[in-house]
């Protein structure tokens, strides 16, 4: 649409949830609130947002999508706020499976996408890291990307990125940005996050963007943070 | 083979092209002579080892594939010094056509394997560089592998790097080393020379080997140097 600008701001929100999911809703609407009153008009929370990351946690904080706390709450504040917001991820609940899944919800609060992690994150570093998605949650079935008025959306959860097709299905579907929040580790994340952005970005000529949770020393599984948006050169 | 060294010794020759081919020729006969003396049973070459790199060269320095100076002296050398012997590339004259063309010969002397760069080198950046391969060169067909006592090895030529399907190609044929003989520059060279070597070695889980030619700040085309071997992790 040629009378539209073709920039816009995305911000990406690097909070810190802990284990009570009333204060974490609370703390990633402050955060969404204060990107869109710095003129952010695309915003992004990381990967499960609403809970502690963990195969243990998942199954006590899922919840129904779009019925339930987080995803009304994600409604509401894109609605307020006026942006699109992609969810980061919850634990959802679906029928007698659980996902991580990420919901967008436009500038009127309607939900534009709904993707379920496709690519579990099933890894064993010896005497590293050892972590088993799969345990507890399903893979999701579909890739999902969703339109603005400046361009087409793809979406991804954090070992989603490892996948250079799910990217170049994106690129091929028109997509000019893609949007993974994640939540590396101290293993993965020096190992391949920026890495593995920028070879999306590369690859693909597209934006990147990969919007991590903050790094907390003291949880069961430390995060490596460092959020980054990475152009196509 | 479960009788056979799974561990092997690869060498890149990262020697410096100049406008006498007789002196190319000799010169990388000379280092390879070298890399097999220290122990290397697969050696590499980089792209257009016996030729500066340019469209204005291409046409006086090709050769035919395997009738020529260039890769007779090949076939004999790695019957010679009993490697593997992947001859970077050479422009290729066939029929009316010029090609990017590598070979690769075995211990015994015997070719393997003729790959023809399939992405030509079309770039325009602008204030920075700008070179098209494609004014004077054909593209290749057909992705090219070959077999070693220790694994399948996949080949592509300096640009097919950028592409993370050909990479996946040889991946899903069981290639556990992908060589790319190149000559990125200046401009390249900082931007995506080691992203691209280690994504394709992370993406597909296999060794990759980027060999370049010298850095040569006299010529025409300013390689960037920096040859590399990356592992899957």
């Amino acid at each position: 649409m040629a009378t539209k600008a073709q920039k816009f701001r995305l911000a990406l929100v690097q909070c810190l949830p802990g284990s009570n999911k009333v204060k974490n809703l609370q703390r990633a609407a402050e955060m969404v609130r204060e990107a869109a009153s710095n003129g952010a008009q695309v915003v992004s929370l990381p990967e499960c947002f609403n809970s502690p990351y963990g195969t243990r946690y998942f199954p006590e904080y899922c919840e129904p999508v779009p019925d339930g706390d987080s995803t009304r709450m994600l409604s509401e504040l894109a609605k307020e706020t006026k942006t699109y917001l992609i969810g980061g991820s919850i634990p959802e609940k679906y029928q007698d499976k659980i996902y991580n899944t990420c919901s967008v919800f436009g500038p009127d609060g309607n939900q534009l996408a709904l993707y379920r992690k496709l690519h579990l994150f099933d890894i064993d570093v010896p005497g590293k890291i050892k972590f088993t998605e799969s345990d507890v949650l399903s893979p999701g079935q579909t890739p999902q990307t969703f339109d603005t008025e400046w361009c087409k959306f793809g979406l991804g959860i954090c070992y989603d990125a490892r996948f250079p097709e799910l990217a170049g299905l994106y690129r091929n579907r028109g997509c000019k940005v893609l949007v993974y929040p994640g939540a590396f580790n101290m293993t993965t994340g020096p190992a391949h996050w920026e890495l593995l952005a920028r070879a999306r970005s590369v690859d693909c000529q597209v934006y990147t963007a990969f919007c991590s949770v903050a790094r907390d020393e003291s949880a069961t599984y430390v995060a490596w943070g460092h959020s980054l948006i990475v152009s196509p050169w």
